[in-house]
């Protein structure tokens, strides 16, 4: 994997890097600059100063997002640092770009102390419009989002939680309509309780999902109220889920289970899996080893999705967070709501609903319905909510 | 001057700000999808992790330049904080990328403590090729650039020192080339010993004039080793300038002088200037009110310049940022020295020299010939000093 090779697609494709600036105005003659620069410039600096709400409209502010990451918990990676996380979130600005038409700029942070990220981007916020938190690994990243959310006027958003759980809510809403099954009616299996996990299931519960009936499992197996070895995230889905507190592996808590969504890196025999309700559905989303090869998850589920664009129902990310930014920007909202993330679900699901086939419950994530459809839904439950500056 | 007229020209041309992102990678397919992305980028990420050299070649890092500031010491505006400060760090921005091709990115920090501004940029750095700091006030400014300058193997610029000090320096050496007299004769008196005042005085010894023969004036009259009130920058100044150890106000210091820098913002009695030695050369730079009229300059001396774009030799920086970074990019360069920066004034010297006149002793800050000039002159003096990653 490490092996550079600079004769290889990808690194000649990644020369020079993915992205560039480009101005919007002209500057070709003085007083071009007379307007764009001094002295005309300190007019906009007045106005903002003595009206603050002025910056998002004279200047890019008002259509910029800093895709942030520690580098701590990258792909499949891991904590590869922050010069190495680089090339992602320079792809992820470039998918921002391309599909919500956000200016986004990838910022890497040399420190992975939660009070240090929280500071920084405190600080950085006067220069962007929203923040998309990225590759940050569990349990920092539930307190690092928290204390952002609370403490900025502008959306914050943990995409590996939130990009995450909207696409596979989309998936699972348009899954339970093929198999004419009801979302609360589903027993759903979580394997996975990082970041992903924590805010699949959590979105889940609030897009439908009987929570009583979701089982999560973590490395040590089902999580549960009389464990004692839970983190603060882990203790919120203890109570939020496993009504009938069973224990055991994800062997146990998988048979007849109707949903298993895999968010863990980690594989599921196929034994375990062969206990399943038939008839099902499987999620299994690591990358780029998914936890239940798709050619063996085919013969226990009806409908298998991955997280591989090289198998039908790839469950990808780029189908919310542009979107999603998009919308939040153009409702002027001050965050992220539930519901905005419950309405984003909805109109990705709706976007694949007449095509919809087992090898097609989401959109391909080229599809250009997907992100206008979604900002659309997201800046009206913005309004809803009444979340705007 | 605080009044907001959305019908002002300059704020249509603000409306939605001057500057936006683009990608520079096609993704037209699922194809294109997985090199720029998942599962491609992977590759690029790990190579990065193991040779962090390769993060300048494989991603926008290496021809990205922060514009950082705090928003304290803002054009003529003063401490507006950050976000009033960020229109004019967009603007540069814009500027960056329309001379020098650089891709910069407008950074305005909530926060005007030193410590924790290098804090955050010594965090920010994995993300960016230089930062350039700007509209940071003295003396603070001085603190934060050495900071960072010694923490970082990027280039640190504070370009209200540097920048102006570059085009100051490449100026006094055209008009001492009309007036036919060599720098080190020269009488200089700089008014202001602020960023600019400091860091001129320094260049314009570094670029040839007697430092003993220049006298630096703050608002108290000049600078002497006599005096015991200065800070750390202004006891620098007195131990380089003013040899005769001559106290009083400006009046005094300009008794005599051939050249007047004003750096200062104030104004200054035509009687003062009066008092020059005939035959002089005025740089009256405080924007937008210089602190000598031009039309009363003109009376006491044969060259007159402006950091104004209505009147002829108008000194702007953007004759030096652009090429100095576009420069020390290209050359790999982990800071900027000394040579550096008096190679960047040399060479926008020597594109006016062929068109030299009294009206004409820099180029315009649109000539395109400037920055390409820059550009080589740096690389080159870059490589003689070896500072190479």
């Amino acid at each position: 994997m490490s092996t550079f090779d600079a004769e290889d697609p990808v690194f000649q494709l990644h020369e020079g890097g993915k992205m560039a600036v480009r101005s919007t105005v002209r500057l070709a003659s003085r007083e071009d600059l007379s307007l764009a620069y001094t002295p005309g410039v300190a007019r906009v600096c007045s106005a903002i100063e003595a009206d603050p709400s002025l910056l998002h409209r004279y200047t890019w502010v008002g259509n910029t997002v800093a895709v942030v990451s520690d580098g701590s918990a990258v792909l499949g990676l891991g904590n590869i640092g922050p010069r190495a996380a680089m090339p992602v979130m320079e792809g992820k600005a470039v998918l921002f770009k391309q599909f919500g038409d956000v200016d986004a700029v990838p910022i890497c942070l040399d420190t992975q102390d939660a009070d240090e990220i929280v500071a920084i981007v405190t600080a950085l916020a006067p220069s962007f419009g929203g923040i998309n938190l990225e590759d940050i690994s569990a349990p920092r990243c539930f307190e690092i989002e928290r204390r952002l959310d609370e403490a900025l006027p502008i959306p914050v958003f943990h995409d590996d939680q939130h990009g995450t759980a909207i696409v596979v809510l989309a998936a699972l809403r348009n899954a339970a309509l093929l198999l004419d099954r009801k979302l609360e009616d589903l027993r759903v299996v979580v394997s996975g309780a990082g970041a992903a996990g924590v805010a699949v299931t959590k979105m889940l519960v609030a897009g439908g999902v009987d929570g009583g009936q979701v089982v999560v499992c973590d490395s040590r197996g089902a999580i549960h109220s009389g464990r004692t070895d839970l983190n603060d995230a882990k203790a919120g889905l203890a109570s939020l889920t496993n009504a009938r507190r069973l224990t055991g592996g994800i062997g146990d808590a998988l048979e007849g289970a109707d949903v298993f969504i895999g968010l863990s890196g980690g594989t599921v025999d196929e034994s375990a899996i062969a206990g399943m309700a038939p008839g099902g559905a499987i999620f299994a989303l690591a990358n780029p080893t998914p936890e239940v090869d798709p050619a063996i998850a085919v013969r226990y589920a009806a409908i298998v999705a991955t997280g591989r664009s090289d198998f039908p129902n790839q469950i990808n990310n780029v189908l919310a967070f542009p979107g999603v930014f998009r919308g939040a920007i153009d409702a002027g909202a001050t965050r992220i709501t539930e519901h905005m993330k419950v309405a984003a679900a909805t109109a990705i699901a709706e976007v694949a609903v007449p095509t919809l086939a087992p090898d097609a419950i989401v959109p391909s994530p080229l599809d250009s319905r997907v992100a206008p459809a979604v900002a659309s839904a997201v800046e009206a439950a913005a309004r809803r909510d009444g979340v705007l500056r």
